[in-house]
């Protein structure tokens, strides 16, 4: 029977937001970094489709301007009024869908959706070209999430407005990777840098596998531009082969150290950053790695050590750590939006 | 075959509404009620459950702001502007959807909708925890509707933003209830007085099912704050247990008078306000409990009485009754969004 | 595998428009035409349910509101502000549904869908004149797509807001049509003129079923307008009855002079505008008549003939086409947008 005196019913909603999630660390960040919009020029009327088309300057300014959202979130004019967005979602998502639509929201602009593919066109659908030339007058920017990889590179021929991945079967997840990124430099500043002091870098473990899962992949080739910042990634995973084809090989080229271990508790104690994630798409089907590695209050984190997830969460990563400083997950999705905010006023070169 | 040269496409829509819809009953209940903000500065940032969270005086402010809101369409200002609404309708709906939606967009807010569960993050689901953690940062308040009762209570432990109930499987339906009494004061505005005369007391009728009809749940909770001003309830069903465990009991203990019978044509000639629903959720599914009794011309009512239904219908209401006085039922559902308006404002805290 | 280089990804997106599309076409038009908003203003609050509604003048002028939106993209104003469309799309639509809600988002006003018929109600649904008597409240208009052809004028009994028909089973599309016609005027402006030379007079070629396409219905009627402007109508088709009873006669009435062929090729050859659909809606599935007509470089179209294809498309009309100055049908899509702003603003009577 449900509680209709439910204690919760009788007081405001408590705002109180989480040391990890309050104004604190992005004003630490916002002072950390001179603003030079510069780099973010050139994003102007691009598209993001992979991780590899960002430079770490890029990357930090984006950082700085969600930190400039962030705290202040009356925004003093919303840019985005009259821009319409196609938001473009072929594959389950409710956390992206929502972060991009808040974020476009919060600017001020106005939303399209296209979430079920039995609903789009004639039943047996019409090619992504034409759909490209299509949404060229409908709209003016594209989100697309798709199970098929190649479906954002073959929009990429007809579209003349700008698209973003939203991710794209396992190959990539750019965005998800800069919330990810923003998170490290709430929590460490430092890292962006020019030059990080050796005993300043830091040790980062992801618990998954960089082959098959889009978040970490994307994930990794920002790492690699700070390379200089990183002791060394641990891959812990315990399959065979992590890496696809080609992986391992060029994030090292690019000067990223990288390590593969399969003991998670051996593993944890030297971790400074604790990445985990438990889903990797398979073609049109999600496979669950959850059950061989697990993190929770009995697990041997170094005492300041973070943990990052980009949720959703199963058993791998237990709610009694919540509570715990190691909890940068929360932040991480909180993050989310301002880093989405950033860069859509980057691509669309209005900025409030 | 359709009538190609139809009457009603060469001439402008009929705006006329019908005397039940116009702008004559809501100004007499603004000229009956002196206006107090006081009881609707405590809703201000609170979830909205339960009609037990509800005092007399709050809902008699809120139906007159609701009337404020539908003598002035051209609202002077558009105070929900920046504001986001997550509308998360995981069971079936259209009307309550959509009356949310309006209201929402008549305050100048934006909207996210999640209307299927199975396009909601992976097929499997994430908590209703971390949902509730997720959108503290994606919107500004969530309306709720789900078969599963306990659903809105479990996201009220992470939720730091206002939750509704919109309906939570046969447990409650609180902004429904609201419409309902909203049709009643613009009726008999009189019932708002602090006291009622004897001979001013109503009878209600209501037909359905207590124990299991969401919206007969909440009303009776509200019909309860106005106790002194209703002779009788009467309860019109053939089951054996109309009633949930303690309901009854519950219901009078607050003053209002109870009695159940089962022959409809009987008890109809004393009612002044005749309350229909046929349609009960069970679980996943509804049922349909409309044949056994049925409201049509032929329905001994009294000449001035009234008939209310949260819609929609089946053959419980016939539609010959639509263009008789009777007719309350559609000024109900176009009320509803003026209540919804007050409701929504007040929550916020930002008036027009 | 995808690229990760792909040259597209390495520069702004390029925003030039094929000349069919651009500013040229559209600013000829409005200089041909001498702006006079009477015809429009009978459209006020008025619903577009058939083609059969619309005068010549009416059509010519909503051509040269169109050309205007499309030469000024930058909107003086947002006069939509605070109107709520409802987009009820009950049958798979993506160009239609989405060309309407930009139109509508461009001109500044709010969106609430319904797409999926089993959210909408109970599951059984209620009946049409309820949800027409509940919207009347919710919104202050609605586009309805429906593969019952009936649905749209039962709304009519109980609407009192404007209802557009997005397309009605197979029996019409009218603001489909009005694209078309758009798109012709801005390829012949003389079209528009109160007397055509006879040298000036177009041979048209319809490829298609008149009696089951509702695309094909509703131009016919419009072309019927135009009478004085076209030398002849020829459908190609290999149907025994292409013509719906009394279709044929009715448009013969009207003054436009028709013909029926089956051999495409040899037609070919004396055709100004070649108009192609392949794909008619039969009840609650859709036909595609692809395979025996068919577009492709080794067609003889004569030099200057155009294109014109409401899309999605199948295999008869090739890509290979779409870079010879024959691709009008990507215009038209284009167009269509501010065909349905330029109606959206005379039905609501709020021109920027």
């Amino acid at each position: 029977m449900v509680d209709k005196f439910h204690p919760k019913l009788n007081a405001p909603v408590d705002k109180q937001l989480m040391d990890t999630q309050g104004f604190e660390c992005p004003r630490q960040l916002l002072e950390h970094i001179k603003e030079d919009l510069t780099p973010l020029l050139s994003l102007a009327q691009r598209p993001v489709v992979s991780a590899n088309q960002f430079s770490r300057e890029q990357l930090v300014q984006l950082a700085r301007l969600a930190a400039r959202y962030e705290t202040q979130p009356q925004l003093i004019t919303r840019p985005l009024t009259g821009k319409i967005l196609v938001s473009a979602f072929y594959e389950p998502s409710t956390r992206t869908r929502l972060s991009f639509e808040s974020a476009w929201h919060r600017l001020g602009g106005d939303i399209m959706s296209i979430t079920d593919p039995a609903s789009t066109g004639i039943a047996k659908g019409e090619s992504l070209y034409d759909v490209g030339e299509m949404l060229n007058h409908y709209g003016d920017l594209v989100v697309l999430r798709d199970n098929d990889a190649s479906a954002v590179y073959q929009m990429l021929e007809s579209l003349r407005i700008p698209i973003i991945n939203g991710g794209n079967g396992a190959d990539e997840h750019p965005t998800q990777a800069m919330a990810d990124i923003y998170a490290l430099l709430k929590w460490r500043p430092s890292l962006c840098s020019a030059e990080v002091d050796p005993e300043q870098r830091i040790q980062i473990g992801i618990i998954g596998v960089p082959g098959r899962m889009r978040t970490v992949r994307s994930l990794l080739t920002f790492l690699s531009l700070f390379a200089d910042a990183i002791n060394e990634v641990l891959i812990i995973s315990d399959e065979e082969q992590p890496f696809s084809e080609g992986q391992r090989e060029t994030l090292e080229q690019a000067g990223l150290k990288l390590r593969v271990g399969t003991d998670l508790n051996k593993e944890l104690p030297a971790l400074d950053v604790v990445y985990i994630n438990a889903i990797a798409w398979l073609g049109d089907n999600y496979e669950e790695l959850g059950s061989r590695y697990r993190l929770d209050l009995s697990s041997p984190l170094k005492p300041d050590a973070i943990i990052l997830h980009p949720l959703a969460r199963g058993q791998e990563l237990q709610r009694e750590l919540d509570d715990t400083p190691h909890n940068w997950y929360f932040a991480q999705a909180r993050g989310a939006v301002f880093m989405r905010m950033a860069l859509l006023s980057s691509i669309l070169k209005m900025f409030t």
